[in-house]
């Protein structure tokens, strides 16, 4: 009773019924997250359902991250869900940011609780409480802890992936010795999300420092991963923060140094979310649905037989043994009730990076019809002891490809600008990210934030050449890329 | 940076510290628990952190467990940790069942919620709340979905991994066209449980059905794996139950069949929690700490060179190499400040199966000295090409020694009894199981509870020989096991 792994059989989906990626993205993304069944609603407001299809890529993700932050000696481990309010409270930076977005447990088992419990928003306090515990010496560090876990954020409009009052994502939190080992910790884990996004999600990302009015609520500085969607619009798209010691002074994390001084931890935490999930959905598609880079996609390979004949049937499951033997995530589409046009639709919409057509035609001429889901061209290679190989070459070269148009729609879409006319002109009419020379303040921050709904997404690291802020003229070394974002 | 792998450096850990098992099952417990570094008591009443070693263990269970259950075609997928009070009241035997343990989130966004919110204790009716949207024709089904995640029963007292407020699990949820498709999934369900005990977790299980008191509310027939801990107590282990259509009639699941009728589903659910790493823990061990069955350890191995010597330190890592090329999980312990005594009792609280230890004599005899943890037997192999399969066949002896040393034991206190004196003897001076025939009753499993503690496990599947009730006499071809439980 093998079921049909990841398809719904009575899916009556038909392609003149999605919406056009072409119009209006942001409806067209929603319609193909439903459709592609993906994900779907929750019966409370903020809520999405992540279905088979969707988790599936974050298994992948999971899976990739699992294996370089272990390699690096990060071990994963569980906190609890609720945390008290007077232990959430201790960080005043920290509350300060995370009040507004809390949910609050004040009854437990027919009671109400004495202290109500935060649900976690994230982790910060609850894991430091701990690490107190457990760091003594020197010997104890570094601790590098993540987790894999679900927190809430209170939200009333769900937008699927890209906005939810619960979320699924990792969060790293690490203890050090000193700044100098944080701050590598802090750039090691940018550094992961950079490789993530560009070589597995094929979305290229701008990589820098976040404002003081856009860091993490309690951290000293936040680095960040932007991405630049489809609409001009920039997605945060995961962040690692240095912590200083501003929640170790709180939660009174000191340990025994070599010199025999008494210090307190550097740390740092750093976290991608299901949100990833969104952004990757809405960078790769068109009209027909999802496309989803080989790498990833759960399914890399559909084999679709044109007819129901022995023959065909045989070719077709001896293909896919091929390819399974091969390491590929392969699906065989026999579905005996639905016609190859309906068949064709579903995959394409689900963004399966190749499809394989096995008809007579093929059997007799030992070739296979490929269509590769980015370019919808239709070829044909032989069907021989290279076909594993082959197929693989096509799957690389889809993901390159991907992540090739992408890079071309950021670097077409960046622009510069000298002074705030240039700026607003282009934030009008064109969005995007501009770069510019800045000096940061919070004032000019507000004002373009109010007159242009750009943000400054991040600065970017490391010495600059001199230049002028493009609003007060004066001499600064510090580029910023602005943009409006999700 | 390779951080030392799940070890804390300057865990002053000795042996006399740790309380005896052969003098109190109950203390030593939670004592090796905390000492070896898999749990910690959380802020919060009730709950607990899982500390990396103890997680490790929770992966292994996962990746064994995942690889089974999607070759059977199960998914994995996330849904909501909130459930809105009116869907989950919809179901009345699950209400009333849950009701005392609920968690309710009554303010989000810092306003209270116009409904409360229910952290989810299981997730039926969120789950079967989407099924609905989802099942149109007979050829939806069967769904079989199943999630890995945080559920909340509310708990004062934590006992660490038995009884917690927050616990991880997987919960399998399944919708089939008839009963007899969800017979068969509720009895696959049952045997992967078993599998996973017995040869993964070296515990034997006595498999069967609840009776109707101790079912889950709002299933018809509730299955389970029943583990006999070492003070005679049983612990429900993993449980799989068929729920008729009692949800799909509440929830209105029903499909078009290929007669055309409109039916209910069929519907299964199953789960598996990290109380089994409670059990695990609880069931080998001895008086120097834990002892892991080497296929769930997350070391296998641990190599200690006995000197800080370069020739030592040269082979040490090369063996690490060898046996890690073999696929084993393995640790070289060479800290320089911890003597070799402090190390061994280290890792042998942490209870990893088979230490190596390698020294002068060593390097030039071309020999390593090994020491079993189930043992403690101290002896001889040589480092030679066949060090990798040694190893492992030594790793497979410790894991067969443990599983039939934990199967005599169960033999050994499993006892029958023909009249409730003798029942109540045995259960009096013994404990453990007595298998019994038994005609099942509300009245007589209370008195039974009332007077001895004792619960009846599980009814043993399948039609028995006749024979007579031991309670009343009468007629009955039911065997049941009781036990007093966790």
């Amino acid at each position: 009773m093998i079921y049909l792994y990841l398809m719904s059989d009575s899916n009556t989906f038909e392609k003149k019924e999605l919406k056009k990626r072409s119009e209006n993205l942001s409806d067209w993304y929603t319609d193909v997250v439903l459709k592609s069944e993906l994900a779907d609603y929750g019966p409370a407001k903020g809520t999405m359902v992540i279905r088979p299809y969707g988790y599936a890529i974050w298994e992948q993700i999971q899976e990739i991250f699992n294996k370089w932050i272990k390699a690096y000696g990060v071990e994963n481990a569980y906190f609890p869900l609720f945390i008290p309010m007077s232990l959430f409270e201790k960080e005043k930076d920290h509350i300060k940011g995370f009040s507004p977005e809390l949910a609050v447990v004040t009854h437990g088992g027919g009671k109400k609780l004495a202290e109500p419990l935060v649900v976690r928003p994230t982790s910060e306090t609850i894991m430091y409480h701990m690490y107190k515990k457990w760091v003594n010496s020197h010997r104890d560090l570094p601790i590098l802890i993540n987790q894999w876990n679900n927190v809430v954020r209170w939200e009333m409009r769900t937008y699927l992936f890209l906005r939810t009052s619960e979320f699924l994502w990792q969060e790293g939190h690490t203890a050090h010795k000193d700044e100098n080992e944080a701050q590598k910790m802090q750039l090691q884990a940018l550094e992961w999300y950079r490789k993530l996004y560009e070589e597995y999600l094929a979305i290229p990302v701008v990589v820098g420092e976040k404002s003081q009015t856009e860091k993490f609520a309690g951290a000293k500085s936040t680095y960040s991963v932007e991405a630049l969607m489809p609409d001009g619009k920039a997605l945060q798209a995961g962040t690692s923060h240095n912590l200083g010691t501003n929640f170790s002074e709180v939660f009174d994390i000191a340990f025994q140094a070599e010199d025999g001084k008494r210090n307190f931890v550097w740390q740092t935490s750093w976290g991608l979310s299901t949100r990833s999930l969104g952004g990757l959905f809405l960078t790769h598609g068109d009209d027909n649905g999802l496309l989803l880079p080989p790498k990833i996609a759960p399914i890399q390979v559909v084999i679709i037989p044109i007819n129901n004949d022995e023959g065909i049937n045989a070719t077709s499951q001896a293909i896919k043994t091929t390819l399974e033997d091969k390491g590929l995530r392969v699906k065989l589409d026999n579905r005996d009730y639905q016609s190859m046009g309906r068949k064709i639709n579903y995959w394409e919409l689900k963004g399966v990076p190749v499809r394989l057509e096995i008809g007579k035609k093929e059997v007799e001429s030992n070739t296979i019809t490929y269509v590769r889901r980015d370019t919808l061209a239709k070829l044909q290679i032989n069907n021989d002891s290279k076909l594993g190989d082959e197929i693989q070459g096509i799957l690389d070269n889809v993901q390159v490809s991907l992540f090739e148009r992408a890079k071309s729609y950021l670097a077409n879409n960046t622009r510069t600008a000298e002074t705030y006319d240039e700026f607003k002109e282009i934030m009008k009419t064109k969005r995007g990210f501009i770069k510019v020379y800045w000096e940061e303040s919070k004032e000019s921050e507000d004002k373009i934030k109010e007159e242009t709904k750009a943000t400054p997404r991040v600065k970017l690291l490391g010495h600059q050449k001199p230049g002028k802020c493009f609003l007060t003229g004066k001499p600064t070394q510090d580029v910023w890329y602005f943009a409006q974002s999700y």
